[in-house]
C-alpha cells in the first residue's frame, strides 16, 4: 500500500454519509473536527508544531530556515454530500510532499488547513482565509449564523482574531486541488486564474391561490416565471461560453394544492471575464422580467456576492509550468488561493479529474495521478 | 351590525397570522380548538346538544322530529396562510340558517364541523368525513403523523372510532362554501359535481456537480428538466381547459454552487372528466421524458392520490336550482361533500367570490352575498 493510500484510507470514513456515499464535513462539526485531529496527529508524527491562528485555520510548521515561509494546503470542509478529494487532497498531498523535502530546509514550510472554504455552513466561502487576510471584518464573521442559529463565534469558541500579521512571514502560497472539470488530459496542470463569479438571488412574486379552482387565465403563478428563467439562464450561458446554474430554490407556501405566492431562485454565474459575466446576468434578468410581464408576476434581482477575476502570479505560473512541463489552465471555482493571491504570490496545481465530476459523491482522481500531484508539489516546494 | 357580521367578527382573530393576514388553523391546534369552543358556545346559546363522533367531528343537533336528519356544515381548519371563508363560512351560515327555521322541525338538523378537511396537518384531506363514512381505516388514520411526528391519535386524544352508523340517521347533506374561482356572476349557485383530480410526484434525477467548473455540455442537470416540465404542464392544461399546478418542489442538495442531483416536483391536476385528466397527465409525462433525454436526466412519475369525479345528487341539484332560481356549476376543489356524496344524497351551495382568489389571505366574499347564502341555505333546509 502506498503512503498516499494509507493516509487517504484514514480520512475516508470521517463524515461519510452511508446512504449517499458523500461527505458532510461542515466547518467545526464533529466530522470536520475529527479531520483536524487527524491533522494534528500527522503533524505530531513529523515533529511539526501546530499553530492556531485564531480564525479557525491550522498551520503545521516544517523546517526552521530563517527565510520567509512557503504555505501549502487546502481545506477539510465539504459541500453537502460532497466528494472526498475537494479540499483534503491538498492537505494530504502537502504532508506527503513535505516528507520528500530535505531537512533542515532553507525556509519554513507551513502546511495549512483553512476553515469553512465551501461556505456550506455559514454562507461565506473562504471564511478562514478571508479572516487571515483581513478581507472580512472579524466582528462581521463572528456574527454569521448557520441554519440552526449558531454563530461563528460560538462554533469557533471565541471571536475570530482576523489579520494577525501571519502573512508578513510568508512569501508564497501553493494550493494543490483536484481539477473540477475535464480540462486536463495529463495528471497535473498549473492554474493561471480564477474566473470572476458570483451569486444572485431572484425573487419571483405572484399571488397565492387554490391550485384546483383558480382558472389558468386568472393566475399569477411565479413558478412559471422561475421555470422560464432557469431555462433562459442555461441558454444565455451556453451562448457566451459561460456557466450559469440554478441549484437552489425555495417556495412559499410550497404546498401541492396552492399556486405559490413566492419562488426564490439562486443564480450561480461565472465567465472568463467581468464583461461577459455582467452581460450574462443582465440578459437573464431581462428575460425574467419579460416573462414576468406575461405571467403577471414580478422579479427582483439581488446581488449576494461577486468575486472579481483572480490572476495567479505570472512568474510563479511560468516557472511551475516549466519545472513540471505541465499545461496551464484557468478554473471557474473559488479557492482560498484566490483570497491569498491578493496578498502573497500564489499558484495552484490541479490533479486530473477523469469524469470532471465534483461536489458529488462520485468525484474521483486515480491514485497514480494523486501520486504525480504529490511529486509535483514536492518539486515546486523544493 | 348584522348577525352574520357579529359572528364573523368573533371568529376573525382566531389563528390569524399578523404578518400575512392569513390563517394558520391546522386541525387540533390551539387555533382550531378555539374555533371549536366557539362552535360549542353557539350550540349552547341555541340549546343544541353537541355530539362528538369519536373522529374529531362535532355535530350540534337542532329540532327533534322523528324523520331522518339533514346535515349541514363545513370545516374550521385552513391551509397555511389560508383565507377566512374557506370552511368557516359554511359553519357560520349553518347556525344562522337554523335560526330562521321553525321549531319544532319535522326532522332533526345537524350542524357539523368536520376535522382536517384541508389535509394541511396530516396529509390526508377530508380526514374527518373519510373516518365517519369508513373511507379510511381508523388504524391507518390514527397512525398518520404531522411534520413534528405527532400522530392523529395523539392529537385527537384517542384512537378514531371510524364509522359508527351516524349516517344511518341522515338522509341529506348540504354544504355551503365560498366559490373558489370566478365562475359565479350572482350571489349563490348550486354545485353539480367535483372534478376528478389528483396529485402526482415527478422525480427528476441527474448528477450532482460543481456549479462553477462543470462545462455546460458535461452536465446532467435535473433542474432544467423540471423547469421545462413546469412550463409544459401549464401549456397542456390550457390546451384542454383543465388545471395543472406545480406548487411544491424539493431539491437535493439545494445548494447555490451545486448542480442538483435530484429535483422533485408535485403536479396537481384536475379536469372535467377522467379521460381529460389522464390525457393531461400522460402528455405532461411524455414531454418530461422527451426533455430528460435531451438533458441526460431521468423522470419517474408516481401517482400519490387520485379522486374520481363526484356527481352530486341530480334530484337535489335540480330542486335546489329551481327553488333558489340559481345557476349550477361544477367545482375543481375537493370537499367533505364529495366524501359524503357516496353515502347520502348531497348537494353544495356556492357563494360568489368576486376575485376568485382562495387559499390566500385575500380570499373574500361580500357580507351581502354571505347573507344571500344564509337565506338560500335556510330555504333549502326548510
Amino acid at each position: 500500500m502506498t503512503r498516499f493510500r494509507e493516509l487517504w484510507d484514514q480520512l475516508a470514513p470521517i463524515g461519510r454519509d452511508p446512504d449517499s456515499g458523500g461527505y458532510l464535513r461542515y466547518a467545526w462539526t464533529p466530522a470536520e473536527l475529527a479531520c483536524r485531529e487527524w491533522f494534528r496527529a500527522q503533524a505530531d508524527a513529523r515533529d511539526m508544531p501546530v499553530e492556531e491562528d485564531g480564525n479557525g485555520n491550522l498551520i503545521a510548521w516544517y523546517g526552521s530556515g530563517s527565510g520567509p515561509a512557503v504555505l501549502t494546503g487546502s481545506h477539510f470542509d465539504s459541500v453537502p454530500h460532497g466528494g472526498a478529494y475537494d479540499g483534503p487532497l491538498g492537505i494530504v498531498s502537502a504532508f506527503l510532499a513535505v516528507d520528500r523535502l530535505p531537512r533542515p530546509t532553507d525556509r519554513p514550510i507551513g502546511v495549512v488547513a483553512f476553515a469553512e472554504e465551501e461556505g456550506a455552513r455559514f454562507g461565506v466561502p473562504c471564511l478562514g482565509s478571508r479572516l487571515l487576510t483581513g478581507a472580512i471584518e472579524p466582528a462581521r464573521a463572528a456574527a454569521l449564523t448557520d441554519r440552526a442559529g449558531v454563530t461563528v463565534e460560538a462554533a469557533l469558541g471565541a471571536r475570530p482574531t482576523g489579520n494577525t500579521g501571519l502573512l508578513d512571514r510568508v512569501s508564497r502560497y501553493v494550493e494543490l486541488h483536484i481539477e473540477q472539470g475535464r480540462a486536463l488530459e495529463v495528471p497535473v496542470g498549473v492554474g493561471t486564474a480564477i474566473w470572476p463569479h458570483g451569486r444572485w438571488r431572484l425573487d419571483f412574486a405572484g399571488e397565492a391561490n387554490h391550485a384546483g379552482t383558480t382558472r389558468m387565465a386568472d393566475r399569477r403563478d411565479p413558478m412559471l416565471t422561475y421555470a422560464y428563467t432557469v431555462l433562459a439562464a442555461n441558454k444565455e450561458a451556453r451562448l457566451r461560453g459561460a456557466h450559469a446554474t440554478v441549484g437552489r430554490v425555495s417556495v412559499e407556501p410550497n404546498a401541492t394544492n396552492a399556486v405559490p405566492a413566492l419562488v426564490r431562485g439562486w443564480l450561480d454565474a461565472r465567465a472568463a471575464d467581468a464583461e461577459t459575466l455582467s452581460g450574462l446576468v443582465e440578459a437573464v434578468h431581462k428575460r425574467a422580467v419579460e416573462r414576468a410581464a406575461r405571467d403577471g408576476t414580478t422579479v427582483t434581482l439581488t446581488e449576494e456576492s461577486v468575486s472579481p477575476v483572480v490572476d495567479f502570479d505570472g512568474g510563479l505560473v511560468d516557472s511551475c509550468a516549466r519545472l513540471l512541463d505541465a499545461p496551464v489552465l484557468p478554473t471557474a471555482a473559488g479557492h482560498d488561493a484566490g483570497v491569498l493571491s491578493a496578498h502573497v504570490p500564489t499558484v495552484m496545481l490541479f490533479v486530473r479529474n477523469p469524469t470532471g465530476v465534483s461536489h458529488s459523491p462520485v468525484e474521483h482522481a486515480t491514485d497514480e495521478d494523486c501520486e504525480a500531484g504529490i511529486e509535483a508539489l514536492a518539486a515546486v516546494l523544493a
